[in-house]
Protein backbone atom coordinates (compact mmCIF):
# COMPACT_ATOMS: atom_id res chain seq x y z
CA UNK A 1 0.00 0.00 0.00
CA UNK A 2 1.23 3.49 -0.47
CA UNK A 3 2.41 5.69 2.09
CA UNK A 4 -0.41 8.35 0.80
CA UNK A 5 -3.10 5.66 1.49
CA UNK A 6 -1.78 4.85 4.74
CA UNK A 7 -2.31 8.54 5.44
CA UNK A 8 -5.52 8.98 4.32
CA UNK A 9 -6.30 5.92 6.43
CA UNK A 10 -4.67 7.55 9.38
CA UNK A 11 -7.28 10.59 8.79
CA UNK A 12 -10.33 8.43 8.70
CA UNK A 13 -10.92 8.58 12.18
CA UNK A 14 -12.49 11.35 13.92
CA UNK A 15 -12.05 9.51 17.40
CA UNK A 16 -8.72 11.66 18.79
CA UNK A 17 -5.43 9.67 19.00
CA UNK A 18 -5.27 9.35 22.77
CA UNK A 19 -9.00 8.07 22.63
CA UNK A 20 -7.71 5.50 19.78
CA UNK A 21 -5.01 4.18 21.90
CA UNK A 22 -6.43 4.45 25.34
CA UNK A 23 -9.20 1.85 24.18
CA UNK A 24 -7.75 -0.20 21.21
CA UNK A 25 -4.33 0.67 20.05
CA UNK A 26 -2.08 0.32 23.23
CA UNK A 27 -4.41 -1.14 25.76
CA UNK A 28 -3.76 -5.10 26.58
CA UNK A 29 -5.49 -7.89 28.06
CA UNK A 30 -4.02 -7.63 31.70
CA UNK A 31 -3.19 -11.01 33.44
CA UNK A 32 -1.96 -9.66 36.59
CA UNK A 33 -3.26 -6.74 38.92
CA UNK A 34 -2.00 -4.24 41.69
CA UNK A 35 -4.39 -4.61 44.14
CA UNK A 36 -5.70 -1.25 44.31
CA UNK A 37 -9.69 -1.39 44.55
CA UNK A 38 -12.54 -1.29 41.82
CA UNK A 39 -15.10 1.08 43.32
CA UNK A 40 -18.39 1.57 43.18
CA UNK A 41 -18.34 5.18 41.38
CA UNK A 42 -15.86 3.17 38.32
CA UNK A 43 -18.39 0.62 38.32
CA UNK A 44 -21.50 2.52 37.73
CA UNK A 45 -19.86 4.94 35.35
CA UNK A 46 -18.75 2.32 33.49
CA UNK A 47 -22.52 1.15 32.92
CA UNK A 48 -23.19 4.48 32.28
CA UNK A 49 -20.94 5.16 29.64
CA UNK A 50 -21.65 1.73 27.92
CA UNK A 51 -25.48 1.22 28.55
CA UNK A 52 -25.71 3.32 25.72
CA UNK A 53 -24.40 1.45 23.20
CA UNK A 54 -26.84 -0.12 20.65
CA UNK A 55 -28.67 -4.31 21.04
CA UNK A 56 -31.50 -5.15 18.73
CA UNK A 57 -35.06 -4.20 20.02
CA UNK A 58 -33.15 -2.31 23.18
CA UNK A 59 -33.01 -5.66 24.19
CA UNK A 60 -30.00 -5.15 26.59
CA UNK A 61 -29.81 -9.02 27.88
CA UNK A 62 -26.77 -8.52 29.55
CA UNK A 63 -26.56 -8.90 32.93
CA UNK A 64 -23.11 -8.46 35.62
CA UNK A 65 -22.18 -9.82 38.82
CA UNK A 66 -19.30 -8.25 40.04
CA UNK A 67 -17.27 -10.88 42.53
CA UNK A 68 -14.94 -8.79 44.61
CA UNK A 69 -15.04 -10.24 48.43
CA UNK A 70 -13.17 -12.97 49.60
CA UNK A 71 -16.35 -14.43 49.90
CA UNK A 72 -17.73 -14.62 46.82
CA UNK A 73 -14.35 -15.36 44.66
CA UNK A 74 -14.15 -18.67 46.88
CA UNK A 75 -16.95 -19.63 44.90
CA UNK A 76 -15.96 -18.92 41.81
CA UNK A 77 -12.29 -20.09 42.06
CA UNK A 78 -12.92 -24.01 41.87
CA UNK A 79 -14.78 -23.41 38.97
CA UNK A 80 -12.04 -21.58 36.67
CA UNK A 81 -9.91 -23.43 34.20
CA UNK A 82 -6.30 -24.15 36.33
CA UNK A 83 -4.55 -21.32 34.36
CA UNK A 84 -7.27 -18.86 35.01
CA UNK A 85 -7.22 -19.13 38.44
CA UNK A 86 -4.31 -17.40 40.47
CA UNK A 87 -4.79 -14.27 38.62
CA UNK A 88 -8.85 -14.27 39.36
CA UNK A 89 -7.81 -15.05 42.77
CA UNK A 90 -5.62 -11.82 42.39
CA UNK A 91 -7.82 -9.29 40.78
CA UNK A 92 -9.39 -6.49 42.80
CA UNK A 93 -12.16 -7.31 40.74
CA UNK A 94 -14.00 -10.20 38.55
CA UNK A 95 -16.94 -9.27 36.55
CA UNK A 96 -19.25 -12.42 35.61
CA UNK A 97 -20.94 -11.52 32.15
CA UNK A 98 -24.14 -13.31 31.35
CA UNK A 99 -27.11 -12.93 29.06
CA UNK A 100 -30.75 -13.14 30.59
CA UNK A 101 -32.78 -15.67 28.59
CA UNK A 102 -35.99 -13.89 29.86
CA UNK A 103 -34.93 -10.63 28.83
CA UNK A 104 -38.24 -10.34 26.96
CA UNK A 105 -40.18 -9.37 30.37
CA UNK A 106 -38.67 -6.42 30.18
CA UNK A 107 -39.71 -5.29 26.49
CA UNK A 108 -43.02 -3.67 27.76
CA UNK A 109 -40.31 -0.66 29.62
CA UNK A 110 -37.46 -0.98 26.87
CA UNK A 111 -39.27 -1.03 23.86
CA UNK A 112 -42.68 0.48 24.34
CA UNK A 113 -44.03 1.27 21.00
CA UNK A 114 -43.84 -2.38 20.42
CA UNK A 115 -46.58 -3.97 22.66
CA UNK A 116 -46.62 -7.09 21.43
CA UNK A 117 -42.90 -7.47 21.76
CA UNK A 118 -42.42 -9.30 24.93
CA UNK A 119 -45.71 -11.96 24.01
CA UNK A 120 -44.06 -12.68 20.75
CA UNK A 121 -41.12 -13.61 22.52
CA UNK A 122 -42.50 -15.78 25.19
CA UNK A 123 -43.23 -18.49 23.55
CA UNK A 124 -40.20 -19.48 21.61
CA UNK A 125 -37.33 -19.91 24.29
CA UNK A 126 -34.64 -21.13 21.49
CA UNK A 127 -34.81 -18.27 19.77
CA UNK A 128 -34.94 -16.12 22.67
CA UNK A 129 -31.95 -17.84 24.21
CA UNK A 130 -29.90 -17.03 20.98
CA UNK A 131 -31.10 -13.62 20.70
CA UNK A 132 -29.81 -13.19 24.31
CA UNK A 133 -26.73 -14.83 23.78
CA UNK A 134 -25.99 -12.63 20.56
CA UNK A 135 -27.00 -8.95 22.16
CA UNK A 136 -24.94 -9.34 25.61
CA UNK A 137 -21.70 -10.93 23.40
CA UNK A 138 -21.91 -7.34 21.86
CA UNK A 139 -22.67 -5.56 24.85
CA UNK A 140 -19.21 -7.36 26.29
CA UNK A 141 -17.70 -6.41 23.88
CA UNK A 142 -19.21 -2.71 24.75
CA UNK A 143 -18.26 -4.08 28.68
CA UNK A 144 -14.67 -4.04 27.87
CA UNK A 145 -14.04 -0.99 25.93
CA UNK A 146 -15.94 0.96 29.04
CA UNK A 147 -13.73 -0.77 31.34
CA UNK A 148 -10.82 1.06 29.20
CA UNK A 149 -12.76 3.88 28.82
CA UNK A 150 -11.97 3.91 32.91
CA UNK A 151 -8.06 3.33 32.75
CA UNK A 152 -8.34 -0.02 34.11
CA UNK A 153 -7.51 -3.12 32.39
CA UNK A 154 -9.71 -6.03 31.42
CA UNK A 155 -8.15 -9.57 31.25
CA UNK A 156 -11.25 -11.36 29.60
CA UNK A 157 -11.86 -14.90 29.87
CA UNK A 158 -13.64 -17.72 28.82
CA UNK A 159 -11.52 -20.61 30.65
CA UNK A 160 -13.93 -21.49 33.36
CA UNK A 161 -16.83 -24.39 33.37
CA UNK A 162 -20.22 -21.94 32.57
CA UNK A 163 -22.67 -23.85 33.72
CA UNK A 164 -21.62 -23.89 37.19
CA UNK A 165 -20.64 -20.42 37.37
CA UNK A 166 -24.50 -19.75 35.93
CA UNK A 167 -25.64 -22.34 38.35
CA UNK A 168 -23.51 -20.65 41.32
CA UNK A 169 -23.90 -16.43 40.55
CA UNK A 170 -27.48 -16.76 38.86
CA UNK A 171 -29.31 -19.75 40.71
CA UNK A 172 -32.87 -18.64 38.72
CA UNK A 173 -31.76 -20.83 36.17
CA UNK A 174 -32.43 -18.53 33.64
CA UNK A 175 -28.99 -16.47 33.20
CA UNK A 176 -25.90 -18.24 31.26
CA UNK A 177 -22.73 -16.31 32.00
CA UNK A 178 -20.66 -15.93 28.67
CA UNK A 179 -17.60 -14.77 29.91
CA UNK A 180 -15.65 -13.66 32.92
CA UNK A 181 -13.91 -10.55 32.86
CA UNK A 182 -10.57 -9.63 35.64
CA UNK A 183 -10.94 -6.07 35.84
CA UNK A 184 -7.87 -3.72 37.91
CA UNK A 185 -4.84 -1.79 37.46
CA UNK A 186 -2.14 -3.77 35.88
CA UNK A 187 0.53 -5.05 37.76
CA UNK A 188 4.14 -4.11 36.32
CA UNK A 189 3.85 -8.27 34.82
CA UNK A 190 0.62 -7.90 33.63
CA UNK A 191 0.78 -8.37 29.74
CA UNK A 192 2.25 -10.46 27.70
CA UNK A 193 3.42 -10.42 24.27
CA UNK A 194 0.98 -8.78 21.57
CA UNK A 195 -0.38 -12.02 19.28
CA UNK A 196 -0.47 -11.21 15.81
CA UNK A 197 -3.81 -10.18 13.68
CA UNK A 198 -5.62 -10.97 11.15
CA UNK A 199 -4.92 -8.39 8.03
CA UNK A 200 -7.57 -6.37 6.87
CA UNK A 201 -7.87 -8.16 2.97
CA UNK A 202 -8.82 -11.95 4.81
CA UNK A 203 -11.33 -10.11 7.01
CA UNK A 204 -12.80 -7.58 5.29
CA UNK A 205 -13.83 -7.62 1.59
CA UNK A 206 -15.99 -5.04 -0.51
CA UNK A 207 -18.82 -5.55 -3.23
CA UNK B 1 -27.96 9.12 44.47
CA UNK B 2 -26.29 11.98 45.90
CA UNK B 3 -24.81 15.16 43.60
CA UNK B 4 -20.99 13.95 45.23
CA UNK B 5 -21.53 10.43 44.67
CA UNK B 6 -22.89 11.73 40.64
CA UNK B 7 -19.83 13.84 40.90
CA UNK B 8 -17.48 11.08 41.68
CA UNK B 9 -18.81 8.81 38.72
CA UNK B 10 -18.57 11.36 36.15
CA UNK B 11 -15.00 11.98 37.02
CA UNK B 12 -14.50 8.05 37.11
CA UNK B 13 -13.90 8.03 33.56
CA UNK B 14 -10.58 8.82 31.90
CA UNK B 15 -11.54 8.75 28.18
CA UNK B 16 -11.77 12.23 27.11
CA UNK B 17 -15.89 13.68 27.38
CA UNK B 18 -15.82 14.18 23.36
CA UNK B 19 -14.86 10.54 22.81
CA UNK B 20 -17.51 9.16 25.31
CA UNK B 21 -20.01 11.20 23.11
CA UNK B 22 -19.22 10.24 20.02
CA UNK B 23 -18.62 6.97 20.62
CA UNK B 24 -21.83 6.29 23.56
CA UNK B 25 -23.57 8.96 24.88
CA UNK B 26 -24.90 10.84 21.36
CA UNK B 27 -24.08 8.20 18.81
CA UNK B 28 -27.31 6.46 17.91
CA UNK B 29 -28.30 3.80 16.07
CA UNK B 30 -29.38 5.64 11.99
CA UNK B 31 -31.57 4.79 10.16
CA UNK B 32 -31.78 7.14 7.13
CA UNK B 33 -28.21 7.87 5.44
CA UNK B 34 -27.11 10.87 2.95
CA UNK B 35 -25.23 9.32 -0.22
CA UNK B 36 -22.24 10.73 0.44
CA UNK B 37 -20.10 7.19 -0.09
CA UNK B 38 -18.52 4.70 2.35
CA UNK B 39 -14.67 4.73 1.41
CA UNK B 40 -12.60 2.09 1.01
CA UNK B 41 -10.00 4.32 3.28
CA UNK B 42 -12.90 4.85 6.40
CA UNK B 43 -13.14 0.62 6.08
CA UNK B 44 -9.87 -0.12 6.64
CA UNK B 45 -9.19 2.93 9.30
CA UNK B 46 -12.18 0.98 11.30
CA UNK B 47 -10.51 -2.39 11.03
CA UNK B 48 -6.83 -1.35 11.76
CA UNK B 49 -8.59 -0.16 14.91
CA UNK B 50 -10.99 -2.60 16.32
CA UNK B 51 -8.50 -5.66 15.20
CA UNK B 52 -6.78 -5.00 18.27
CA UNK B 53 -9.48 -5.63 20.48
CA UNK B 54 -9.24 -9.10 22.03
CA UNK B 55 -10.96 -12.58 21.26
CA UNK B 56 -10.61 -15.64 23.39
CA UNK B 57 -7.66 -17.38 22.44
CA UNK B 58 -6.79 -14.83 19.71
CA UNK B 59 -9.49 -16.27 18.03
CA UNK B 60 -10.61 -13.61 15.67
CA UNK B 61 -13.48 -15.31 14.08
CA UNK B 62 -15.58 -12.06 12.44
CA UNK B 63 -15.61 -11.93 8.57
CA UNK B 64 -17.20 -9.57 7.17
CA UNK B 65 -18.56 -8.79 3.52
CA UNK B 66 -19.25 -4.93 2.84
CA UNK B 67 -21.91 -4.47 -0.13
CA UNK B 68 -21.79 -1.26 -1.58
CA UNK B 69 -22.83 -1.78 -5.02
CA UNK B 70 -26.02 -1.83 -7.26
CA UNK B 71 -25.41 -5.46 -8.00
CA UNK B 72 -24.59 -6.52 -4.70
CA UNK B 73 -27.34 -4.51 -2.72
CA UNK B 74 -30.05 -6.38 -5.17
CA UNK B 75 -28.58 -9.58 -4.23
CA UNK B 76 -29.03 -8.85 -0.43
CA UNK B 77 -32.31 -7.04 -0.03
CA UNK B 78 -34.60 -9.81 -0.81
CA UNK B 79 -33.00 -11.66 2.30
CA UNK B 80 -33.72 -8.19 4.58
CA UNK B 81 -37.12 -7.80 6.47
CA UNK B 82 -39.95 -5.82 4.88
CA UNK B 83 -39.17 -2.66 7.71
CA UNK B 84 -35.13 -3.03 6.76
CA UNK B 85 -35.14 -2.83 3.24
CA UNK B 86 -35.74 0.59 1.66
CA UNK B 87 -33.23 1.84 4.29
CA UNK B 88 -30.77 -1.11 3.59
CA UNK B 89 -31.00 -0.10 -0.56
CA UNK B 90 -30.90 3.79 0.14
CA UNK B 91 -27.40 3.28 2.64
CA UNK B 92 -24.05 4.13 1.20
CA UNK B 93 -22.67 0.86 2.59
CA UNK B 94 -23.87 -2.40 4.24
CA UNK B 95 -21.52 -4.20 6.11
CA UNK B 96 -22.69 -7.73 6.78
CA UNK B 97 -20.78 -9.56 10.13
CA UNK B 98 -20.55 -12.98 10.03
CA UNK B 99 -18.90 -16.16 12.36
CA UNK B 100 -15.98 -18.16 10.71
CA UNK B 101 -17.20 -21.67 11.90
CA UNK B 102 -13.39 -22.70 10.47
CA UNK B 103 -11.33 -20.10 11.92
CA UNK B 104 -8.99 -22.62 13.82
CA UNK B 105 -7.30 -23.13 10.47
CA UNK B 106 -5.82 -19.66 11.33
CA UNK B 107 -4.34 -20.60 14.90
CA UNK B 108 -1.23 -21.38 13.93
CA UNK B 109 -0.54 -17.62 13.01
CA UNK B 110 -2.69 -16.05 15.27
CA UNK B 111 -1.89 -18.22 18.49
CA UNK B 112 1.38 -19.56 18.35
CA UNK B 113 2.79 -20.32 21.12
CA UNK B 114 -0.15 -23.22 21.19
CA UNK B 115 0.76 -25.21 18.33
CA UNK B 116 -2.10 -27.60 19.66
CA UNK B 117 -4.82 -25.56 19.48
CA UNK B 118 -5.81 -25.73 15.54
CA UNK B 119 -5.74 -29.82 16.24
CA UNK B 120 -7.98 -30.27 19.84
CA UNK B 121 -10.62 -27.50 17.56
CA UNK B 122 -10.61 -29.44 14.36
CA UNK B 123 -12.53 -32.47 15.79
CA UNK B 124 -15.49 -30.16 17.65
CA UNK B 125 -17.47 -28.09 15.09
CA UNK B 126 -20.22 -27.74 17.73
CA UNK B 127 -18.05 -25.90 20.66
CA UNK B 128 -15.89 -24.38 17.59
CA UNK B 129 -19.40 -22.83 15.83
CA UNK B 130 -20.19 -21.18 19.80
CA UNK B 131 -16.69 -19.76 20.32
CA UNK B 132 -17.10 -18.39 17.35
CA UNK B 133 -20.31 -16.57 17.19
CA UNK B 134 -19.21 -15.39 20.89
CA UNK B 135 -15.96 -14.18 19.81
CA UNK B 136 -17.84 -12.41 16.35
CA UNK B 137 -20.58 -10.95 18.76
CA UNK B 138 -17.59 -9.20 20.99
CA UNK B 139 -16.04 -8.06 17.68
CA UNK B 140 -19.32 -6.73 16.13
CA UNK B 141 -19.47 -5.19 19.38
CA UNK B 142 -16.68 -3.40 18.91
CA UNK B 143 -16.67 -2.79 15.09
CA UNK B 144 -19.93 -0.86 15.64
CA UNK B 145 -17.72 1.23 18.10
CA UNK B 146 -15.05 1.19 15.15
CA UNK B 147 -17.86 3.00 12.87
CA UNK B 148 -18.85 5.53 15.15
CA UNK B 149 -14.72 6.22 15.68
CA UNK B 150 -14.61 7.19 11.91
CA UNK B 151 -17.22 9.69 12.78
CA UNK B 152 -20.21 7.74 10.74
CA UNK B 153 -23.46 6.32 11.71
CA UNK B 154 -24.41 2.82 12.26
CA UNK B 155 -27.37 0.99 11.46
CA UNK B 156 -27.10 -2.32 13.16
CA UNK B 157 -29.95 -5.05 12.14
CA UNK B 158 -30.68 -8.62 13.08
CA UNK B 159 -33.98 -8.51 11.11
CA UNK B 160 -33.34 -10.89 7.76
CA UNK B 161 -32.94 -14.08 6.98
CA UNK B 162 -29.86 -15.00 8.39
CA UNK B 163 -29.36 -18.51 6.80
CA UNK B 164 -29.95 -17.11 2.85
CA UNK B 165 -27.90 -14.19 3.48
CA UNK B 166 -24.69 -16.77 5.06
CA UNK B 167 -25.64 -18.85 1.63
CA UNK B 168 -25.61 -15.98 -0.87
CA UNK B 169 -22.16 -13.66 0.69
CA UNK B 170 -20.18 -16.60 2.07
CA UNK B 171 -21.23 -19.87 -0.29
CA UNK B 172 -18.69 -22.04 1.29
CA UNK B 173 -21.42 -22.51 3.98
CA UNK B 174 -18.70 -22.13 6.41
CA UNK B 175 -19.79 -18.89 8.20
CA UNK B 176 -22.92 -17.80 9.47
CA UNK B 177 -23.65 -13.89 9.26
CA UNK B 178 -25.13 -12.48 12.79
CA UNK B 179 -25.80 -9.00 12.11
CA UNK B 180 -25.87 -6.22 9.02
CA UNK B 181 -24.63 -2.86 9.74
CA UNK B 182 -25.75 -0.07 7.61
CA UNK B 183 -23.05 2.70 7.89
CA UNK B 184 -23.07 6.59 6.39
CA UNK B 185 -23.58 9.79 6.95
CA UNK B 186 -27.00 10.02 8.76
CA UNK B 187 -29.06 12.13 7.20
CA UNK B 188 -31.83 14.73 8.72
CA UNK B 189 -34.22 12.00 9.99
CA UNK B 190 -32.12 9.39 10.65
CA UNK B 191 -32.78 9.29 14.46
CA UNK B 192 -35.98 7.44 16.32
CA UNK B 193 -36.60 9.19 19.61
CA UNK B 194 -34.06 7.41 22.12
CA UNK B 195 -35.06 4.50 23.79
CA UNK B 196 -34.72 3.96 27.59
CA UNK B 197 -32.26 2.19 29.56
CA UNK B 198 -32.35 -0.25 32.47
CA UNK B 199 -30.47 1.33 35.45
CA UNK B 200 -27.64 -0.28 36.95
CA UNK B 201 -29.00 -2.06 39.77
CA UNK B 202 -30.99 -3.82 38.17
CA UNK B 203 -28.75 -5.50 35.67
CA UNK B 204 -25.29 -5.00 38.01
CA UNK B 205 -24.66 -6.38 41.20
CA UNK B 206 -21.73 -6.46 43.56
CA UNK B 207 -20.56 -9.26 46.09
Amino acid sequence: MSTSTDLRIADALLLDEDAQDLLFREARTANAFTDEPVTDEQLAAIFELVKWAPTAMNTQPLRVVVVRSAEAKERLLPHMAEGNRAKTAAAPATALLAADIDFHEELPRTFPHNPGARDMLAGDEASRARMAELNAGLQVGYAIIGIRAAGLAAGPMTGFDAEAVSREFFPDGRHRVLVAVNIGKPAENAFRDRLPRLPFDEVVSAL
